[in-house]
C-alpha cells in the first residue's frame, strides 16, 4: 500500500499488518536488530521499520544499502521514538539493490552537486517537497478555474506567429541544417512555412474568450533570450486566463483571487513541504505566505509604483494587464 | 452574470433581474418585439431574450446582427415555448457590433469551412461542444491521478534526448538558417548541442516513478512524420503515467479504472454537449460511452489480439506496456 492511504488511516492500521514498497533512505543495524528509514515518495513522511533476528533473511537485510527499493511487510505500532508509529517487520525482500556509491548519501547536499545528478535529485528531501509542491499547485490552478466554469485551452506550442514580440523565439524545422547553403527555401519545411515555439498563448486564447467567455491556457511557453540568470527559463508553464466583458477592476479583482486560492490550496495539501521550507530553505516563508492569503492586495498604478516601491516594505509585486 | 451560473440556480432566479452578457447568435425581429437566442459561453445552453417597443433603443436593438456582442439585463420568466424560460429584457446595449458577412451565420456549416474560420468556430455549437468536453476531460485526467496522490510532472520539451525511436522529431534551433553553410557547428545553438523537440516525456517520468512511487505526465508531445492523415497530429497532448512496484495486471487495472472515470466525469459534465454529438455526430455514440463505463474490459495477449479483433465486434483496443 502506499505511505500516503497509511498515515491518512494510520489510526485504522494500528496492530494491523501491511505491505508496503519503497526505498531505503538511511540504515542501522545493531547485532540483534536494526532500523530502516523508509519513504516511497507518495507523502512527504518516513516509516521507521524495525527488523530484528528472526527475520530469516536478517544477516541478508544488515547489508542492504541506502538507495535499495525492498518489500516490507509487518504491524504498525505505537512508537517510543520520533515517530508516532512505526513497522515491526515481518518480512523484507530486496526488490533493486543500490551500489556503494549511490550519489544521495543521507547527509546535505548542495543544489549544484544534486544539479549534476537530476535524475536522482527527486528522492532527496528538498525536491521532493518542490516537485509535490509544484503538482499540487498545478492542480489548485485547475481546480480554480474549472470550478468557476472556464475553459481550459490547450495553446498551439509550434507557431508562425509572434506574440506582441514578446521575446526571442525558438525555430523549429525538418530541413536538413547541413544541407543548407544561403537563402532558406521554407516551402520545404514541415509546415511550408518559417515556423517558431510559441512565446505565448494569448493570442488563441483571446480567440476562446470571443466564444467563452472565460477561458485559461497553462501550458508550456518558450524563450530564446540568451540570458542565464537564476530567474530565467528558456522553457516554463504559464498560466494565461482570457475573460471577456471585463475591465481591469475585475481582471484584479480575479488575479488576487486566483493567488490566495492557489497559495491556501498547497499550504492545506503540502503542511509537511511548506514546513520543511520554512526551515529548511526560507526562515518566514509559512508566515508570509499565511500573510497573503488573508491580506487585501493594495492596488497601484505605474506611476504610484515607482514611489510607493522605494518608500516601503513590499513583499510581494503582481502585475495585471487589460486589453 | 454567467449563463452556466443562471442555469444552474435558475428556479432562484425566477421573476427576478439578472443582467448578462454574451452574443446574439439568432435573431427575429418583429413588429412590436423581438427574440434573440442568446449565448455566453459559459455552458452549451441558450437564454431566449425577449424585448418589446417599451425599451427607449427599440428601433436601434432590431438591427443588431448575429454575432455581435450585447449585455441585456432583463426578468427571467417562466415561458411557454420550448425553453423552460426566458429573459424579459428591461435593457439591452450593444457592446461590439458584427459585420453583416459575419462568416458564422444561424445554419449548419461543413467542418472544412470552419477550419478556415478557426478563430470563429469556438462559436459554433459543434466546437462549442467539442472544446468545452476536452477541457473537462483534461481535468477528469489531472482529478483522476491527484485524489489518487499522483504526483503530476511537467516533462521538458525541449531535448537532447530520443526516447525508444518513437518517432521523427522536430528539430529545435536558435542558429541562423540563411547563413548556414555546410557542416554545421552545433557548440553555436542555443543550448550547445543539437536540440529537437519531445516525442515522449517516458524517459524523464520513469526517473520520478523511482522517487514518487506513482506520477504522471500530461502536456504537448510532437512527432514530424509526414503524415496528413485524419487520425495524425503533428503537435498533441499525451498522459503517460509511470508507477514503480507494478506489473502489467496492475497497469491495465489502472488503466481501465482511468478510463471509465474520465469517460463518466465527462458524461456527468458534460450532459448537453454528449446529447449533441450523439444526436448531429454519431449517432449511438452516448450509449457506447455508458457501455465502456459498465462492461469489464476483456484482456487479451498480442496473439490473441489478431484472431479474436477478425472474429468479433470489438469497439474500442486499448493497448498496455509493461517494462
Amino acid at each position: 500500500m502506499d505511505l500516503r492511504d497509511l498515515f491518512l488511516n494510520i489510526e485504522e492500521y494500528k496492530d494491523k499488518e501491511v505491505k508496503v514498497e519503497g526505498w531505503i533512505r538511511l540504515h542501522r543495524d545493531q547485532k540483534t536488530f536494526g532500523f530502516i528509514d523508509f519513504s516511497d515518495g507518495t507523502t512527504f513522511e518516513h516509516l521507521q521499520i524495525v527488523y530484528d533476528d528472526t527475520l530469516d533473511n536478517f544477516n541478508e537485510i544488515k547489508k542492504y544499502l541506502v538507495g535499495s527499493a525492498i518489500e516490507a511487510k509487518g504491524i504498525i505500532t505505537s512508537s517510543n521514538g520520533k515517530q508516532a508509529y512505526e513497522m515491526h517487520a515481518t518480512s523484507i525482500k530486496l526488490l533493486g539493490d543500490c551500489p556503494e556509491d549511490y550519489p544521495i548519501q543521507p547527509k546535505r547536499h548542495t543544489r549544484e552537486f544534486l544539479r549534476e545528478q537530476a535524475y536522482l535529485r527527486p528522492r532527496t528531501n528538498l525536491f521532493q517537497a518542490v516537485f509535490r509542491v509544484r503538482s499540487i499547485a498545478a492542480y489548485a490552478i485547475h481546480k480554480y478555474f474549472q470550478d468557476r466554469g472556464y475553459v481550459y485551452f490547450h495553446a498551439p506550442l509550434i507557431t508562425a506567429s509572434d506574440c506582441e514580440g514578446a521575446g526571442e523565439m525558438f525555430q523549429v524545422t525538418t530541413l536538413p541544417l547541413d544541407k543548407l547553403k544561403g537563402e532558406v527555401d521554407y516551402s520545404k519545411d514541415f509546415f511550408g512555412k518559417m515556423t517558431n515555439l510559441t512565446v505565448s498563448g494569448q493570442l488563441e486564447a483571446e480567440t476562446f474568450a470571443m466564444a467563452f467567455k472565460k477561458t485559461y491556457t497553462f501550458g508550456p511557453t518558450f524563450r530564446a533570450e540568451n540570458s542565464n540568470t537564476k530567474t530565467h527559463a528558456s522553457e516554463f508553464w504559464m498560466i494565461e486566463p482570457e475573460i471577456a466583458f471585463c475591465d481591469l477592476e475585475g481582471d484584479m479583482d480575479i488575479m488576487e483571487d486566483m493567488l490566495k486560492y492557489i497559495v491556501k490550496y498547497v499550504l492545506d495539501h503540502a503542511p509537511l513541504e511548506i514546513n520543511f521550507f520554512n526551515e529548511f530553505v526560507e526562515k518566514g516563508l509559512k508566515e508570509k505566505l499565511e500573510k497573503l492569503v488573508s491580506s487585501k492586495f493594495t492596488r497601484i498604478n505605474h506611476e504610484e509604483a515607482i514611489t510607493i516601491l522605494k518608500n516601503a516594505d513590499v513583499q510581494w509585486v503582481f502585475t495585471a494587464e487589460y486589453g
